[in-house]
């Protein structure tokens, strides 16, 4: 599998994801200003992978300064993670990954500049690399809630692609056919990016695991029709209360899902978790361009001039949360102590 | 307003709503096969409307028939009129309006060939006709429903453009402006065919009624955030029950509205009704192309060789429907007693 994004020799490079996947092409990317660009425009979208950009964004900053004494690199440090940070308000990993790297920082001043730069390239592609290892333990203790035989819905892409490799929701999928169980996959297109239609149908499809694209309006209709078992998205943020922001319209599946006493289980790792929010109702919302919903690709969908509205994630309700899947454990609720819990441990 | 479909001398001509609204163009249809094609290629939709359309292409089939007896006549009408009734198998206004035009030649069989087909000429003429008349006394029946200032969410185009004219959902919608009231419309976009996005905010637009295209997948946020008072929709067929055929996707924003505690309206004329079917279930669900879902316009959006499905219409369950808006009158639970009445009153 193509890696979403890798770390070689001074150059942070990315599959751009806004072309795939009729089109496989690389964005190379020196700068933290570069890295700042990508995620903006969604050349890289998923929380983990944009914390795993972030950081690597921090190390291309650190490279690039010149300074003599840590103070006036850290100065400047900060102001690229500021900038960074706020490429895209809504995913908690982003805000992580770089108060992570401006610790390391901070932890290692008496290092020479040269030094400290070293050190902060080596965390950068740490979180890389851990990431997939968080992924595939959050798939081990996921996997167990899923059974042979199994329809599964997703929404959005939760996947390799959203991630260092392996994927969150989808991680939770691949470790179930690792262990022998046959799990076909129903994937909402997910508008208007059509993540679900782009990225997560082709993943799957290149590991062979069964799936069947749908429109997001279509879910309901087969919940209805008794051909979804179990429902397993990613999350941009959670609230220490379990309130999950995630994708736009996933707040409407799990809705659907309740009504259907079907499980709606979310997969993400411990960085996603906001325990300083007390409810999902203070995460904030990014509003992105009406542009994005009145085009696709190239093509005016509506007429001229139409107002549109864009909300990116949505929030939902701790009580419409079966479980929460985590690299240390699957909490359930009450979330407030589960979370907690997970997070110290 | 442009007229979705019109009869002049000899020639069906609508307007090809699958260019809309990037495009104007009309398509001309002299055989009851040029009109079954329209139809079916969602040339023209929208139940009301291919049921003039049906009934427009049965007078083009009595037109060119050359028989001497009425027995002959009546079983090349009969013939075309069964091919014409197989185009779209869910609404079911389309065997009510084949239906009828065979009646009224059953009724008249003893006039002469040639008056016969002007009889049927002038049959299909007047089920246009009635068709707007019909959506204004609906609009008229169901504009009581919505208060001033209210904000309406609409599910796939019930306008104009789905009838002869002035329309169901949106005529309700219309009705209620036109009674002074300062209605805002939220538009699905409705996906596979985008008739939200394409349809309804262009004919909103073009009455300079306020509205706002979403995707399917944010109805459910707009609703948590109180910003939709209630919802009003077409039909393609009702059960006696009082269970809804319609757009795929209508049946989970039936389920939202629900749980939001938002009034979900059904508006659409007594030839919608299907009395002989006791329950929803009963109604035939067109499965069209996956294609239609793998594809936008000329745009592959999905990996090629990706399994879809394609249901095109859903059925929501009468215990989610507030009430259903004919234009006979406004049926309220139990529906299985006021559908009836209102169908013979």
């Amino acid at each position: 599998m193509i890696p979403t994004i890798e770390y070689l020799n001074g150059v942070v490079r990315m599959i751009d994801q806004t072309r795939l996947p009729n089109e496989t092409e690389f964005i190379d990317c020196t700068t933290p200003e570069e890295v700042g660009s990508a995620i903006k425009t969604m050349v890289i979208r998923g929380a983990p992978a944009i914390g795993v950009a972030a950081a690597l964004g921090a190390s291309l900053s650190a490279d690039r300064i010149e300074a003599d004494d840590f103070d006036s690199f850290f100065e400047q440090l900060a102001t690229d993670c500021t900038a960074l940070a706020k490429t895209r308000p809504t995913a908690v990993n982003l805000a992580w990954a770089l108060e992570r790297m401006k610790r390391v920082a901070q932890e290692n001043k008496t290092l020479s500049i040269s030094n400290l730069k070293v050190h902060l390239r080596e965390e950068a592609c740490r979180i890389l690399a851990e990431d997939v290892a968080i992924n595939k333990a959050m798939g081990n203790n996921g996997q167990t809630l899923l059974q042979n035989g199994q329809n599964v819905l997703t929404h959005c892409n939760a996947g390799a692609l959203a991630t260092a490799g392996y994927g969150t929701a989808l991680g939770v999928i691949r470790a179930a056919v690792d262990n022998g169980k046959d799990i076909s996959v129903f994937a909402n297109e997910t508008r208007p990016f059509l993540q679900g239609a782009r990225l997560t149908a082709w993943e799957l499809q290149e590991d062979n695991i069964p799936v069947t694209l749908i429109t997001d309006n279509m879910c309901g209709h087969f919940m209805k029709e008794k051909r979804i078992d179990a429902v397993v998205v990613g999350a941009d943020r959670i609230a220490g209360n379990g309130d999950v922001a995630n994708k736009i319209g996933t707040y409407m599946v799990a809705v659907l899902a309740q009504k259907h006493n079907i499980p709606f289980y979310v997969a993400a790792p411990i960085s996603t978790l906001d325990l300083s929010l007390s409810s999902g109702e203070q995460i904030p919302i990014e509003q992105r361009s009406a542009e994005e919903v009145i085009t696709l690709g190239k093509i005016r969908i509506a007429p001229e001039g139409v107002r549109a509205e864009h909300p990116a994630f949505d929030v939902t309700p701790n009580d419409l949360v079966s479980a929460i899947i985590t690299e240390k454990g699957v909490a359930k609720a009450p979330f407030t102590e589960s979370l907690k819990r997970l997070a110290q441990s």
